[in-house]
């Protein structure tokens, strides 16, 4: 085989055998596929597509490229939750803890934030001493123990992807369903769930802005799953406005220990997705037939205080200090918290996620690039919610502020990132739909 | 500007802009484009496609990506010729001497043989002691003083194109008309010729298998010459069988004095062929109205023998041993003449003009790799042309054999390459098209 020979194949808009997409990938570990061919194939599959066979050879491919874990010697059915990344979107926090208190096995690889999006692993880092590089062995015993643990991604995981995702971000090559999926499915594939429930955002703060294109990621995400026999559903979940109330990584993990304290309305959107997330998570597990069933398993896994204690095990297991989980205002302590009033009355008619999550970015709660540090206090807290009544001069939000130098700049991204209007606004679905 | 936008656009199917296709080109030469968002680039392209208009800046950009012949010192209109690249097709070994004879100014440069097809400064290098390697100013006397001269390309014309090219070759991006429209316009265009007339060559033996195609190449590039100023034409002609009797360097060169020599029809192919490239070259040059007066031109430079002239005194200034032009034979001294038989009657139905090239690379004519070296002596000369009767046993061909490791798989693509008939096949057209 010659790789040049399978770029002009993908070129002209052909479909691969197992054995060519297997020379790619095998190719980008042994050096016998440039990274000038690689960006070549991969731009042909940007324009041409794949067929979902070839996603999950793909995907396979990469799966192979490194080591693999096995979770076969923990007990019960491995559950893996995947989000495709949002604003204010602490639903891990709360649903693996949530899901272990239920009986459930959630042994789970997590990512960083970048850009407007937040990711676990920061928010986890929020409590002081927690370490989320762990050894395999002693992420295998945390689960044991306590049902949930939540780490860094194994280093020697999935080399491809690294190597692919690294090259599809300075060629032009991210914007690509086949690549996306094959990217986040070989992982959790490599990282050894049974079953995966994905959350497919969409929506102004999304990845996949369109509902149609979330719908076909999802798709392809789930035959990905199916056709290497994981259970995998998808949600396809709403990010035109941040998901719950706080962005940052200590705002957002103080939200979680409240909805886990009980101190959330059930209907409130946070946990309402939560909820549904964990419910598919039940229900792969074989631990509750359906959503009807899982719905009162969680509340009263809330209700005996069990999720919660889940949760701080865990942080406890991976280091942390527990006393910020009794008392999370100690997550957040800052020089300033600083008030930002509604400039007229109304209705809260748009909330850009994307932009309140730069907003939040600025006051130091994310990262630019890989290298960025992240202050774990500081962020936003948002007082009012999408479709609110709010009068001039009220409290739309509170920016929790150590560092000013871009405070400006923040807030003036902030007010551009919400819309007041006279007329109350529509109500927006939280669940466009069940792909599975 | 961010190169990773400008291929996104491109990635979506866009228009770029004249100001973006020069950051890409200029980005080639300052580093600031790596060969991996390079080939993205163009795999985008060759899957998006480019307009006319954008073909042009990118012609443009890569002529400005290096020093250009300046020949306005030298009197007339000066022409230049380009042929996408045939088998036993020697055209400007007759066209340009046979040009300037008729008061033409050709002042050439040229590139060598690849795989199957041949080129003119390996033909040139077949009479010993031609240098195709000459300062410019020694170019401009030679043309001044024959009024013609072909020599090699200069180093530092179009790096953009070198660098495209070497790139295109390992990451399937060759195929793809505006690529292949700049990479030969820009360094027709740089070169300095006023006036330029393309052959595009298409059929089994050409780059451009189908006639479509090869009417689209040769339509953009019309067009780019225009949009920069050179008067253009393209010759649409035919490579479903070689175009002349010779295939091998020495083979052609003594072919070429042959046609020169009055020795060869006006009616045989490649004297046809010949006429038509010159007929339009004179047109260009502001020498002849039209084909009709230009034809007698022809003829008469022929009979006078000051063709043949021009052909001489342009190789001895190039260096070149005159008792070779005056005594052609001297050019194919070989070991072996080996006649190649047909092993049935019938008409020659089918000459596989790719298989037939190869045939006579194998027996040293031609290289597979740039660095190969070739043998000028060595290669086939045709007895029979397409549609002729012939009887088993009789000549098909003659093989001129120094090295005789690959002969016998020679042999096996040559007879490969010929398909015999018991009915006599329709006549194939010359000249499919005229696009000006």
């Amino acid at each position: 085989m010659l790789i040049t020979d399978l770029i002009a194949k993908k070129r002209d808009g052909f479909e691969h055998s197992r054995e060519e997409i297997a020379f790619i990938i095998n190719g980008i570990g042994n050096g016998t596929v440039a990274d000038y061919q690689l960006t070549a194939w991969m731009m042909a599959v940007c324009c041409r597509g794949m067929t979902d066979t070839e996603t999950a050879y793909l995907t396979s491919a990469m799966v192979d490229s490194g080591e693999t874990i096995d979770l076969s010697d923990l007990p019960g059915v491995k559950v893996d939750k995947h989000s495709t990344g949002g604003v204010g979107d602490t639903t891990t926090l709360v649903v693996a803890p949530l899901v272990a208190a239920c009986g459930g096995t959630v042994a789970k690889m997590s990512g960083r934030g970048l850009a407007h999006s937040g990711g676990t692993l920061d928010k986890l880092e929020s409590v002081p001493g927690v370490c989320v590089e762990q050894p395999l062995e002693r992420f295998k015993h945390i689960v044991r123990e306590t049902g949930v643990c939540v780490v860094g991604q194994s280093k020697n995981l999935d080399p491809a992807d690294k190597k692919m995702y690294q090259l599809r971000d300075v060629s032009g090559t991210v914007q690509s369903i086949p690549l996306i999926a094959s990217s986040i499915m070989s992982k959790k594939i490599a990282s050894g769930a049974d079953a995966i429930v994905l959350d497919v955002k969409t929506g102004s703060g999304a990845f996949m802005e369109t509902l149609d294109e979330a719908v076909r990621l999802a798709g392809v995400m789930v035959e990905i799953g199916k056709a290497v026999g994981r259970r995998t559903v998808a949600l396809i979940t709403d990010m035109n406005r941040p998901l719950g109330m706080a962005i940052g990584n200590g705002l957002e993990m103080k939200e979680a220990i409240e909805v886990l304290s009980g101190k959330v309305p059930y209907d409130d959107p946070l946990t309402s997705v939560c909820f549904e997330l964990a419910a598919q998570m039940l229900k792969l597990s074989g631990l509750a037939a359906d959503k009807a069933e899982a719905i009162p398993m969680l509340k009263s896994a809330i209700e005996s205080g069990e999720g919660l204690a889940r949760l701080r095990r865990m942080l406890v297991e991976l280091g942390g200090d527990p006393s910020y989980v009794d008392d999370p205002e100690k997550l957040v302590s800052v020089n300033r918290c600083i008030p930002i009033r509604a400039e007229a009355s109304g209705y809260v008619a748009e909330m850009d996620a994307k932009l309140l999550g730069t907003a939040a970015l600025l006051l130091g709660a994310g990262r630019e690039k890989v290298e960025d540090s992240i202050d774990p206090a500081v962020g936003i807290l948002m007082k009012k919610r999408y479709g609110d009544r709010i009068e001039e001069g009220d409290e739309l939000a509170v920016f929790y502020v150590n560092d000013e130098t871009d405070l400006a700049e923040a807030e003036r991204l902030f007010r551009l990132g919400i819309t007041i209007r006279d007329d109350q606004p529509e109500p927006l679905p939280l669940v466009y739909d069940v792909i599975e």
